[in-house]
């Protein structure tokens, strides 16, 4: 069975790129739920996951251009909390593509329960001078045109 | 010296509370720069230190009451870099005092330079049905009427 | 491809379950490697997801029996760093199965590189009392007999 | 009044670091304890806090001679559970001094309960090459010869 893949909640919408996770020990806190700042590492994971998916590996872009993704800004709402065990998936959309930054839109669900919405502004930048520079064109058309339908497996292997 | 203490500005300004830590490896990541979630640690830190300094100390308030209080949405704006060893700031002020929620403005600085500001709202909730509840009239009035200058010593083991 | 297997070293060897993860930002530190503690984690992660492979969500467990498990002692080997974006591979090995406490042996590994190694004890205690309490029957059984070769999918939706 | 100080159980023992630390949200997990991997970050942190009382910054000492301290191998036995709010004791001594590595003992009390104790050795190595390099000898020497008696603040700021 795949477990990540694009979802068109309806015709003509955005692309999006799904990604799940389960919650571990390490992700809870003392009230029983997970610890909210590590909703920003989920989020982080799914938009890597979705730079690779798309051909981007970060390290590898790091040593061929020098370049490097920073994020500028992240604002987070709870609405309901995760527990240890959870299967989370984490649904990420662009809402601004622009020239050296990205305006990511994700959710995070358990079942069709929405726990988390975030937006974070991703820039590039040079990797020693932190200077912004404008995103590789192969990069913005890959995540601009990302299109795929249920058919990625998660796949660390390969 | 103090390390911690509250901070007037101006005169008339809001109430301030300052917390001091310092960035250890584990707070950094391959960037060489504290890893970007970790800010929300930090302002934790620095709301948990004040709600104590003003005698709210959250184990004893859910023992007593069976009140905790949960983050509800988090905002963080990132401006410069904090690296290992660094000793950061933490600047925190109340931008709203609810019944049943509080919005804090805080920020962190290394030296004189702004790394990170942040709002986070903090609600008041029954621990076992999460449902919202007035905050404590002693913990309003603690917090809204904080005015200690400069003469409360870190000190965890008093 | 199947990204979660056992891997039968040589005939009459230990079952042993393969689990793989990749290295995210969050992970590394100013070294520009995985944080030594975070093999900690990862190794946890592993335990996790065999325990659920054989059918011990702890979750349920606990709700089902009031049992949870804990880890009495932890002992780390490092012996090579690995980076972000790599994929790390953990092989998991019981080493001794006992009544009420279990010692997993575990390695890290980069392709054929090894990374980590690690020894954990695991008890299983009453969830109130953290009191010593019998191994249930069923995982005892499961995790001895454990044998699935390259067929498990990581697939935390189902 | 002083929160970290040598202390000397008996005349003639070994020179001992004593550092303070709180446990946050950030720091338990779903058991309701401090998730046992944190301890390894709490033992770091008192290492790193003696290092720079022993005036051997980090990431002074990594521009200065490009030499970095890495944990080769490190051992916990968890005895007692830490939760919120607790204030934390860590107590370090040296066990083995080196030419190129120091193994660390360490234990972790609330008040006088003895929660978790742990040996680490630690390398001093090349930070481009990772290849083991003699310990500066005035890191070694200030460390042997601690003999601070309840004497300095924490005070991250100076």
């Amino acid at each position: 069975m795949d477990n990540q893949h694009s979802e068109s909640d309806k015709p003509g919408t955005a692309s999006q790129f799904t990604w799940l996770l389960r919650v571990y020990y390490e992700d809870t806190d003392a009230g029983g739920v997970v610890f909210y700042a590590n909703y920003i590492k989920f989020f982080e994971r799914a938009r890597t996951e979705w730079l690779r998916a798309c051909g981007a590996d970060q390290n590898a872009l790091a040593s061929a251009s020098g370049l490097i993704f920073v994020v500028r800004s992240t604002s987070m709402d709870y609405r309901a909390p995760a527990r240890l065990d959870d299967t989370v998936r984490i649904a990420s959309q662009i809402e601004r593509m622009g020239r050296a930054s990205i305006d990511f839109k994700q959710s995070a669900y358990r079942n069709d329960i929405l726990l988390t919405t975030g937006s974070t502004r991703v820039a590039c930048v040079e990797r020693d001078s932190f200077k912004p520079s404008p995103i590789p064109e192969h990069i913005r058309q890959a995540l601009s045109n990302w299109n795929q339908d249920g058919s990625v497996n998660w796949s660390p292997a390969k």
